[in-house]
């Protein structure tokens, strides 16, 4: 059966997250739900990253097993009539060879976070980014930030429902940057690792936005990894500012699409 | 009574836009509601521009009239929990003298138009972007744009429901932008002028798309403007990816706040 990768783009906010399920829409059973318009028996697709309910992506990779030989952008366009009128659309497709596999060939993941600094409720993007009403100084997230770059045990900044192997993991970017909003200022986090804990970048911006308002210290983050204690953690940011941004691998499926 | 003025930011999609009217959601509608929450009897307010259905707004400017005097902070705050959930958002308020109206003391109008040019369905951008599919030309586009600039009858760009007592506008700013967008192009539009006829910014950028899809020559567009005849105009874009961005007036009643 030909193999091909699908770069999905979606607003998290009306599904139940990647992942099927029985009683609740998610973004996997859309993208299936529109395959099988196409064909009878398409097996199960399989994702780079399984975002949580509410958490978009910009970059989310699928691959999918096709009985007939599709054109890659007749496919894409197919499966984007199919999915109208739901946010989810296949912004590329490329046909692969049988060895790829969305989640175990990727080698690379990239999550933005988007934090808004105002007190005037948001509307543009109310539901696309995680507001709060103080000020945060961005030189002391990114001080402590630099601490949680490199190789460590994360157990603090994982869930207790984390299915991962190892708590060890190589955190390879975790970068703050400041740009003006309207009436505030917004904070994007850019963090790229090989793979992720659950709750990891949440958990990650949620105790960053703890030192960005002067509650925590670089130094109180450095020690809460140490620590090794998930109770150290500061609190989980909400999820409507994740955006699953990038998918690497060994050789970009999409390079000729 | 003491005066206020009020930057308001909106997203038009729920509303027949900002004037009020009997039947139909309207902004004008959904802040004088909250005003009435606050105090019997306020007065109806007016606003620096009556955007249409469907047209968003970062800068709106409008006053109302209190019995009370109100701390602007205070006014603003007690505003924005009455507007909820609504998209609307008072971002800022400030104390007037008397002689200031939004509309008529007003000197200057900014718009933003955000037209996005890709193929796959946009999604987390969805009514807030007029998306085409095929690729345009920004130089093309400007060097029309460039024939708009200046004093001119603009009756060729104005809707027959305009009540603006002359088509003789001086047209200050029409800046065509290209920034890059998740598979595809974003151009934004910044468009300024002391006012506006009715439909006249997407009227412009209506026929500026064809010019930049190859339809149309910038020479044409000169063509149609020399022309003063509504028949000669390109297509209107549609509403939603248009905001009203900023309102000037002589003194920036927001400079304090």
């Amino acid at each position: 059966m030909p193999r091909y990768a699908l770069k999905v783009e979606y607003d998290g906010a009306p599904f139940a997250g990647w992942q099927r399920q029985a009683d609740q829409p998610s973004v996997q059973g859309a993208v299936e739900a529109a395959l099988a318009k196409l064909e009878r028996d398409v097996p199960s697709i399989a994702a780079a990253g399984r975002t949580d309910s509410g958490v978009h992506a910009y970059g989310q990779v699928a691959h999918c097993d096709m009985a007939k030989d599709w054109d890659p952008f007749r496919l894409s366009e197919a499966l984007n009539y199919h999915l109208k009128p739901l946010p989810v659309s296949i912004v590329a497709c490329a046909r692969t060879d049988d060895e790829f596999h969305a989640r175990f060939s990727a080698v690379e993941r990239q999550y933005l976070f988007r934090l808004v600094t105002r007190r005037a409720p948001v509307t543009h993007d109310d539901g696309k980014v995680w507001q709060v009403s103080q000020p945060l100084d961005r030189d002391a997230m990114q001080a402590a930030a630099d601490h949680l770059i490199g190789l460590h045990d994360f157990t603090t900044f994982r869930a207790a429902m984390c299915q991962a192997a190892s708590p060890v993991k190589t955190l390879d970017e975790l970068r703050v940057e400041e740009h003006p909003y309207p009436g505030g200022q917004e904070f994007r986090f850019h963090v790229r690792a090989r793979s992720f804990l659950h709750n990891q970048v949440r958990s990650f911006v949620g105790t960053l936005e703890r030192v960005g308002a002067g509650s925590w210290t670089p130094d109180d983050v450095k020690a809460a990894l140490e620590a090794c204690d998930r109770a150290a953690c500061g609190p989980v940011s909400p999820p409507q500012g994740l955006y699953l941004a990038r998918v690497g691998y060994p050789v970009d499926p999409f390079a000729a699409a």
